[in-house]
C-alpha cells in the first residue's frame, strides 16, 4: 500500500464538525471558528532526518524547510501565516548547538513572514531528528482557493522553474506567500497547490479534486538549471524534463485561472515580479488525466510524484 | 542537558507577533485572532513507540492517549477543544489495520468531545511510530486559566488518584475537559495544570510560573491503587507516595484558588461529580520550592517529574 492509498483509507470517515469547512485533502483544512470577515487556514507537516534532510544538512536550512514547507500550504490557499507550534523528537545524545541552529533558521523565517513561534513540545526520538510544524493562517472570508474549483478552459499556471530541487532548492526555496496573496486578491483564481509532490504529482491532486483533466505544452514547462545538470550528472541520467515533472519539493504555486484572465495576468505579474518567472504550461480540459503536447503529437502521462511508501 | 534545559534554551528569544498572548512555557499557547467574546488555543503534542507507548500496545488506546495528551491539554486552560490535525511518522513495513485502529481510537475519542480531525500528514519514521497531533480549541475570553496565576493562600486541589499510570492508565485516562470547564464556570480558579510529568515536576512548573512556594499535606495526597501495587511489585520498591509525586501521566487536573473558596468547591464538586475524587492536597505559601507536612515535621522536596532527556 503507497502512502496515498494509506491516506485514502485513514481519512475515509474522519470525525467532524460543523467548524471545519475543508478537512483532509486540500493544502490547509479551513475552519469557520467566527472570525469576522475571516477563516482560519490550520495545517501540520513535518520533515525527518534521512528522508527530508541528511544528518549533516546545515542546521539553519534544517529549520527553514521545516517551517517553510508549512508557509507554502498556507500560501496555496492564498493566506496569511499567524503563529506555529515545533514539535521536535530528538535524539538522546543530540547537539544542542545545532538544535539551537535549526530553531535560528526557523526563527529567521518565521520573522521575515511575521510569524510567531508560540511554543511546542520536544520529545525522544532515538535514531533521527524528527521536526513537526503546526501552523495556523488566516485568509479573508471567500479568497481562499482550493485545489477543487479548476474549470475546463482554464489556463494552468506555475511560478518560477521545476526540477532538481534536491541540489539544494528544497533547504531554500521561499514559500511564495506574498505571491499568492497578490493573485488572490488581483485575479479570481479557480484553483491552487503548492508543489511539494512534483507537477505531475500536484497537477494529478488538483484534477482529481476538481474532477477534470489537463494537457501540458512540453515546451512551456519551466525545467530549472538545477534539473538540466543533473541529467548530465545522475546515474542512470534522468531527462531534465521528467525532472521538472516529477521532482518533488520545488515548492512552486500552480493555479489555474479563466483561460480569458491569462494574458493579463501575465502581463500584471511581470510589472509586479519582474524577477520570478511565471509560465503558462497549459490548459484545463473536460475528462482526467494529464496529456502532453510536443512537435510529435499528444502523450498521456503515466509517471508520479514523489511518494513515501510504495 | 536535560529537556527542561534544552526547552529553556529555544524558546528564549522565539518570534512573536500581536496575535500571542501566551507563548512558550503553559499546557497551550493562547491566541487573539479576532474570534468575538473567545481566545483561541493551539496546542502540539507527540508520542513515540517505545517512548509513549509500547509497540505492542493495543493500537486504539495509542490512538486515544495520542489525542487525549492534547485534550488534557485543552482541559487544563479550561477551553473547548475544536479541530485536530494528525502528524504520523510510520517504518516502511508498517501494518495498514494496526494504524487504522489507531485512527479507530483517536476518532471515538473525538466523537465524544465533538472534536474534528480535519487532516494531517503522514511520514516515514523508519525505526518507529511517531504521532503528533496539533489541537486548536477555544476558550471564553477571561476564563483562561494559566499556570502564572496562584496566590499565597490559595488551595491545592487535585484531580483523581496519583502515580502508578503505567500499568494501564496512561493508555486509557480521561481528559478532564468536562471537569474542568465547570470549575472556571462556576469558581475564579487562579492556576491551573494538568499532570503529564507527575505532581512534583508539574507543580513546580506551576509554582515557578507565579512566583509562589507551596506545602502540601502528605496524607491528603490521593495515592492511585496502582501505585500501591506497584510498590510491592517493582524492583527496587518505589514507595506509593513516591509514585504518586514523580510518575507521569496521571493527565488529573492540579489547580489553585481562594482559601476562601475551597470548601465550597469541594462541596459542589461532590454533588457535580460524584464519581471523581478531588482531594485539597495543601496551600499556596509565600516563597518558591515545595515543602512536604507530615506527622513527624516538614520536609522540603528535591525529587521532579519525568523528563525526556537527563
Amino acid at each position: 500500500m503507497n502512502e496515498l492509498e494509506l491516506i485514502a483509507r485513514l481519512t475515509k470517515s474522519l470525525p467532524t464538525n460543523a467548524g471545519v469547512l475543508v478537512g483532509a485533502g486540500d493544502d490547509c483544512a479551513v475552519l469557520e471558528l467566527g472570525v469576522p470577515g475571516k477563516l482560519l487556514l490550520f495545517k501540520t507537516d513535518a520533515i525527518v532526518e534521512g528522508v527530508h534532510f541528511a544528518g549533516d544538512a546545515p542546521p539553519e536550512k534544517i529549520g527553514h524547510k521545516a517551517l517553510g514547507r508549512c508557509l507554502s500550504d498556507i500560501a496555496a490557499m492564498a493566506g496569511t501565516p499567524a503563529a506555529a507550534l515545533v514539535t521536535l523528537g530528538l535524539p538522546p545524545k543530540f547537539d544542542v548547538k545545532f538544535v539551537e541552529a535549526i530553531y535560528g533558521g526557523m526563527s529567521a523565517l518565521a520573522e521575515k513572514y511575521h510569524v510567531a513561534i508560540a511554543g511546542g513540545e520536544t520529545t525522544m526520538n532515538p535514531e533521527r531528528i524528527f521536526i513537526s510544524i503546526a501552523l495556523l493562517g488566516t485568509v479573508a472570508r471567500g479568497k481562499q482557493v482550493l485545489r477543487s474549483g479548476a474549470k475546463a478552459g482554464d489556463a494552468i499556471f506555475v511560478t518560477g522553474e521545476l526540477g532538481g530541487s534536491l541540489a539544494g532548492k528544497h533547504l531554500e526555496f521561499e514559500p511564495r506567500l506574498v505571491e499568492a496573496r497578490w493573485l488572490a486578491e488581483h485575479f479570481p483564481l479557480h484553483a491552487m497547490i503548492d508543489l511539494s509532490d512534483g507537477l505531475a504529482g500536484d497537477l494529478q491532486h488538483l484534477l482529481k479534486a476538481s474532477g477534470v483533466g489537463a494537457e501540458l505544452l512540453k515546451t512551456a514547462v519551466p525545467v530549472s538549471r538545477a534539473a538540466k545538470l543533473r541529467m548530465q550528472t545522475s546515474s542512470p541520467p534522468k531527462p531534465a524534463f521528467t525532472a521538472a515533472l516529477t521532482d518533488g519539493e520545488d515548492f512552486e504555486l500552480l493555479f489555474t485561472v479563466a483561460g480569458g484572465n491569462a494574458v493579463k495576468l501575465l502581463d500584471a505579474w511581470k510589472g509586479k515580479f519582474p524577477r520570478l518567472k511565471l509560465s503558462c504550461i497549459g490548459k484545463i480540459v473536460v475528462g482526467k488525466g494529464v496529456t502532453i503536447r510536443d512537435k510529435s503529437g499528444v502523450t498521456t502521462l503515466n509517471t508520479h510524484g514523489y511518494v513515501h511508501f510504495t
